[in-house]
């Protein structure tokens, strides 16, 4: 939170996967590439086969490179699966983890530059410019993070396995960050907050995307003298995308606009939430943060941009008081 | 080489790639799977994206498992090629190496156990299983060994750089294998040798696929006291198959079916040798190893199990010598 904006630098977006990347296809609109970093979760990596998998990191590259699989959200559009179909058929490899043909080759790419020794902000750099991004694409960190689920049969699992392998099925306890204490923000990242007229967080998970960079030793205080504007990603006391309801109650939290303001109320100014969610702008307010309430739901690119630009608007907002 | 054989146990065959597939598929037709251990070259193993790639056990597995693309002699029948299509055109990444889609399907089952701490030995152990093999499939070594190759030019390259990256072109000075002096010959191998009614020599590259598994300590020093019959990888001169002609010279040897059992001659009871060398049966037997001359171009599995037979025969006869 701030009292002024002192400096005008860029805008740092903070993202996890699908609503993220929806909602920086509306931000690209409104905000020149060469003025916008985005700052992806990678708690939700994970090794496949030996591979260096980047799920949000590649959602939001695939979003916005015009690659993403439309109905989808995420993975490659015209995807084929041909080394899927001979894990499963030839090796009885159980099919838990998507890998399509055209995605395969972003792991391999990441992947052979990691074992050369270049960083995963390095790889991401290359496979980003790929795809022709002109905007900044960073990992939150170099550092090897894992978002651990502990459910209660008892059972640790990589955030992947609980979401994706048990579709969020299993009762959800505690959610760890394994690594995040050790990260450090990879380069670029605290430089960027630093110098940004305005930090966005997307609409994505305030537990596992969120909360996951805000995990990272520097990043949460280096924000908290910057205006600070997020979007929320829950909308009439529901998910939009995800598993969020799964996740909130076991950091305390109700499934609503305001109590995901509340988890933020350290460093946010600004808090725009769907029209559904017009009845929670009293509870935000009395955080001390600004609202905006406007259509949230991005079905299409047009909305996507006005909401970038409510955001944006808002951020003007406190960023003057 | 021996005095007489003196078990009776099974049949090992050291083995590099195509040659060795072929002279395999005939091998299986006249030895029972359960009395049959293939010791494989591991020397042009490589790392790429990541992905620990085994050519010659890969081509083993599938020319025996059915698998085998069938002019090529390597890789998959009905492959496809999404991925590397992918790396090439979207990330500009060079296909030197052609990686199949099927084929990348091995790659990350090998990989991932690797990454989860296994060996490479279990990891063909299982990759053999998926393709019904029956017969006992070893790796020479669990640790690594690269061939590299010494050029004119002053490089150095991995032998797969050479041979597929530049059609083994550049002149070799010499060639060295990383990593062999240190290397333990992988479980059951001097167990099976050491049972061995009989080894036989594959018609492989006797310099980068026999030759580099006999630089495995222990390995040639096992074969000194059994039956062993090698194929000649030579035929009238020339190489059937590979770059033998390119590499004999920088051991010091002709390319001729004679110079190639002259590598052999410390441990070589039998050596067949195809037609064409008739003229060379009188050198080779100056080396004191017994000859057969037949049809060593498999162009059929029936010339592959003939010529098999006649491996047996001729190591029936020197193991009563």
């Amino acid at each position: 939170m701030i009292a002024a904006a002192t400096r005008h630098g860029g805008v740092v977006a903070l993202a996890g996967g699908i609503g993220a990347a929806r909602f920086l296809r509306g931000l690209v609109q409104v905000v020149p590439d060469d003025a916008l970093t985005v700052i992806v979760n990678t708690g939700d990596d994970l090794r496949l086969y030996g591979l260096h998998v980047s799920p949000d990191l590649d959602t939001i590259t695939y979003t916005l490179g015009g690659g993403v699989h439309p109905d989808q959200g995420w993975g490659r559009a015209d995807e084929r699966h041909t080394v899927a179909t001979e894990l499963a058929e030839r090796y009885g490899v159980p099919g838990w983890f998507t890998l399509g043909d055209r995605d395969l080759a972003t792991h391999l790419v990441r992947t052979g530059m990691l074992a050369d020794g270049a960083t995963l902000s390095q790889a991401t750099e290359r496979i980003a410019a790929a795809w022709g991004l002109r905007l900044r694409l960073l990992p939150m960190t170099d550092d090897p993070v894992a978002t651990m689920i502990d459910t209660t049969d008892g059972r640790t699992l990589h955030f992947q396995r609980w979401w994706v392998g048990e579709r969020a099925t299993p009762e959800v306890t505690a959610v760890r960050l394994d690594g995040a204490a050790a990260a450090r923000p990879a380069p670029g990242v605290l430089d960027a907050i630093g110098d940004a007229a305005v930090v966005v967080l997307c609409p994505s998970n305030p537990v596992v995307s969120i909360g996951t960079i805000l995990a990272v030793p520097g990043i949460r205080e280096a924000l908290v003298d910057r205006p600070v504007v997020g979007v929320s990603p829950i909308v009439g006391g529901r998910v939009v995308r995800g598993m969020a309801d799964r996740l909130l109650p076991a950091v305390g939290a109700d499934v609503s606009a305001a109590a995901v303001a509340g988890l933020y109320r350290d460093l946010l100014d600004g808090w725009v939430m769907d029209n559904a969610d017009r009845g929670q702008v009293a509870a935000v307010a009395a955080l001390g943060v600004a609202t905006r309430v406007t259509d949230t739901i991005m079905a299409t690119p047009e909305v996507s941009a006005a909401l970038a630009r409510t955001v944006l608007d808002l951020a003007a907002e406190v960023g003057r008081r």
